[in-house]
């Protein structure tokens, strides 16, 4: 990093309001201010590739009292600002227009742990902290922080808690919001919110902190949270099965919530089509069952009880399930490594997918009892739509949560199948609506999804969020264009 | 009840708008408005007896339909309303002011159980469902619904949501807030907000189901509630334990979390004054101990899991905080009757202490690992303050929320004790604020606490909640006086 400010300066960052970059260099230094394009234009790009924008500058504060003086500055000029944190969003809600008026803001240097209490079970963490490094602080002070997704190594505590994340163990713990005990946020005109309470219980007027979860940056930047850490577990059990049909694999998950819900840690979905183009483009991945199978569960249980012998239930509800005719075969693990292969062919379904070619995402939930028929007139209506394609649900079926995504069929151009992709959500989304379902359950709105907010939610729903929005950021310089259209 | 409004109607009734009364009987029915004063008499007061309001007309919608409409009325003419359930809160929330202009509006005539569907283990209650009634469906449905709190038997699911109630088994399953999946909502301006979603991931804009939820009817009516229910459990232990100190209270909850945090479904404080007063007060309640102590700690373990042997690990638990020399002495019940009557020990504690004179109630929180530092000095700055009352702490210690209560000193008059409530409620919430705590842990700021909101929560945070109330309710019609002073 240079230690002045970059020159020259770029095109975009010139047309800033004159002397406004240098007073921004005075509060966050030479690091804290980023306007060499080579620099910016990692954080250019999106994950998925769908969006390219433009930015003048990244600002990249320090701590909290920085972040909070450079806001008044940008509010006062009425610069807007996009708040970016691993920028593993699949809805573009990090990205900056094409406009290069908006300015990125990182927390990424704000990545102090700033306190954990084994004793209270909180850790106390900053925006910038990778979602991985909190996991291991915790394992290290004997505590389990359970928040668990795909993208854990690079999204951020900031970033998790805008969007509500979910991930493979809300079955048993809940979403990023439901682990969250109190928020540090810095409003859209600098004022900070000193909310980090490390209470199980406090009434104490409106849930603030519910609302900045989950609004993706619109309302004010999340700086710091108190989170939620549990037990440890101590037993464990896991199982890959061959399911019957879609409605076996609901079954399976009532037989395990019937004999012990508190155990159930995850309860995934997988198709056979997932699982094919896994064992197909993944190095390594096999399959550790006598033959390929239609339908898949991949259950994993946990108690921090050592004896609660969970193979015990594990193979007992198995066999029940066996005799019902409702799973074919079933793979226990014995050793670390099995076990890690069998989450392996889980976890790699968006990378196989990438590798397959072209596919269009539909992260959709329903009621629970919901998803075999999902999953089935969903299906059918993909293929209606696209002869060849082949829809891949996989997930979380044991919140309702299914990624009902649809890749394209062999030898076509991928960007042809890439133009249809706004038919193939709505063909998905008018099953999931009227299966009195969600467009989108754990991805968030981001840029992708605004118009599909405004006509699932229209009416008084919408209207209240938008009186929010304009209450709390009145000049629309928050984020703008995510979320709210 | 007659067949036509009452009539003569009260100066107050006549002071309305002219023809807003019959329109609105229009809407309602001869049953849904009424202005006798004897019929609205038993709304005008609290149940603490700490506020005696006014009012010129009680509505009595029995439809989400009919309400919108009321409202829509009532807000064009700008005529002030305050919300009602049960009439439990235990901060005059549900009171009108003595201005004698603000409308009661009970929605007890909404009290459908819609629906239950024990698969996707949900329940669509109505407002005006008695909580008691809402668990007991639950329960014929084969599934437990956890929330659980003394005034069960009057609160309502509008009332225990509005003010995000908390209660025994909080420790295990969350406040009322974790319960919610969706909220159908009436606006102030007669708007309905249809979020009734069964949906256990939908990241679909701003969380307003969490805005509603706390907001003690300030932001609108929740009129009916999609709730989570839970497999019922199967194994459960209970025990009463004489504890040497505060410290030896926390360090028990701390061997029961390490050895299986899930099985935790109540962990109570009480202290030896508040079990003094249950013996003296609360006829045909015993002690099953040898001798009386100074702390005691009830603790209530329950799995689904039929063979999870919790009486094993009760007994395995306590055996070692035997040794140790925390636990003094433990009873187990033998029988759901010794059940019952450990659990009365804990329930009578509120009656108790009315029956035993004039106390004032403190519902604190602060980090578990705080609860006994809180506790002795609490207690030390109460006896300090007023020689010879009696501090009577006792609660969710597994939650960090004690109710500090102070019952007046003996031959003392009870008025010029309640007198110096301000000064008590001082002592208490200056200790917990230094140990970081909530003045209001599960109660809610109603009317009683709106300045300490103003205090506490001063700056960007009060700031904010200012904004919101100022978007949604821009008139200030709805519960006027409440949570903002």
């Amino acid at each position: 990093m240079p230690d002045a400010l970059p020159d020259p300066r770029s095109p975009a960052a010139q047309a800033l309001p004159a002397g406004l970059l240098d007073a921004l260099g005075g509060i966050l230094g030479p690091r804290g201010v980023v306007t060499d394009p080579a620099d910016l234009q990692p954080h250019l790009s999106d994950w998925r590739g769908l969006y390219r924008g433009a930015s003048p500058a990244l600002l990249r504060p320090a701590s909290t009292a920085e972040l909070a003086a450079a806001m008044r500055l940008l509010h006062a000029a009425a610069v807007p600002v996009v708040p970016q944190g691993g920028n593993t969003s699949m809805v573009g809600g990090a990205m900056p227009d094409e406009g290069g008026r908006q300015v990125v803001v990182s927390l990424a240097r704000m990545n102090r742990i700033r306190d954990i209490d084994p004793l209270d079970m909180t850790m106390v963490a900053e925006a910038g902290v990778i979602l991985k490094t909190a996991q291991d602080a915790a394992a290290e002070a004997g505590c389990l922080f359970p928040l668990s997704l795909s993208a854990e190594g690079s999204a951020t505590i900031g970033g998790v808690l805008a969007v509500n994340a979910g991930g493979n163990n809300t079955v048993r713990y809940g979403n990023a919001r439901e682990l969250m005990l109190g928020l540090e946020v810095v409003l859209p005109d600098g004022q900070v919110i000193e909310g980090l309470r490390r209470l199980r219980k406090d009434n104490t007027g409106y849930a603030l902190r519910h609302l900045f979860v989950g609004a993706e940056g619109t309302l004010g930047f999340i700086t710091a949270a108190v989170l939620r850490l549990f037990p440890r577990p101590r037993a464990t059990a896991l199982a890959l099965c061959a399911v019957a049909d879609e409605d076996a694999a609901l079954s399976l998950f009532r037989r395990f919530r019937d004999r012990d819900e508190s155990s159930i840690r995850s309860f995934e979905y997988m198709s056979g089509a997932g699982m094919d183009l896994v064992l197909q483009h993944i190095e390594g991945a096999t399959l550790p069952l006598a033959e390929r199978a239609r339908h898949y569960v991949l259950v994993d249980l946990a108690s921090s009880r050592p004896d609660a012998d969970l193979r015990g239930l594990m193979e007992g509800v198995l066999e029940e399930a066996l005799e019902a005719g409702e799973v074919l075969d079933a793979a226990l693990p014995e050793s670390e490594a099995q076990s890690a292969n069998l989450w392996r062919l889980r976890e790699e379904h968006a990378e196989a997918q990438k590798r397959a070619g072209a596919s269009v995402k539909n992260d959709v939930s329903v009621p629970v009892s919901k998803v075999p028929e999902m999953i089935r007139r969903c299906s059918a209506a993909l293929e209606a739509l696209i002869p060849g394609s082949r829809p891949v649900p996989f997930g979380h079926l044991g919140d309702g949560n299914i990624h009902m995504n649809l890749a394209q069929p062999d030898g076509v151009d991928g960007a042809a199948f890439l133009a249809r992709s706004h038919d193939i959500m709505d063909a998905v989304n008018a099953v999931v609506r009227e299966l009195g379902g969600s467009f989108s359950a754990e991805h968030g709105i981001g840029r992708l999804k605004t118009d599909m907010l405004a006509e699932w939610r229209g009416g008084a729903e919408f209207d209240t969020m938008r009186r929010i929005k304009a209450a709390l950021d009145p000049q629309g310089l928050m984020n703008p264009g995510k979320v709210l259209p």
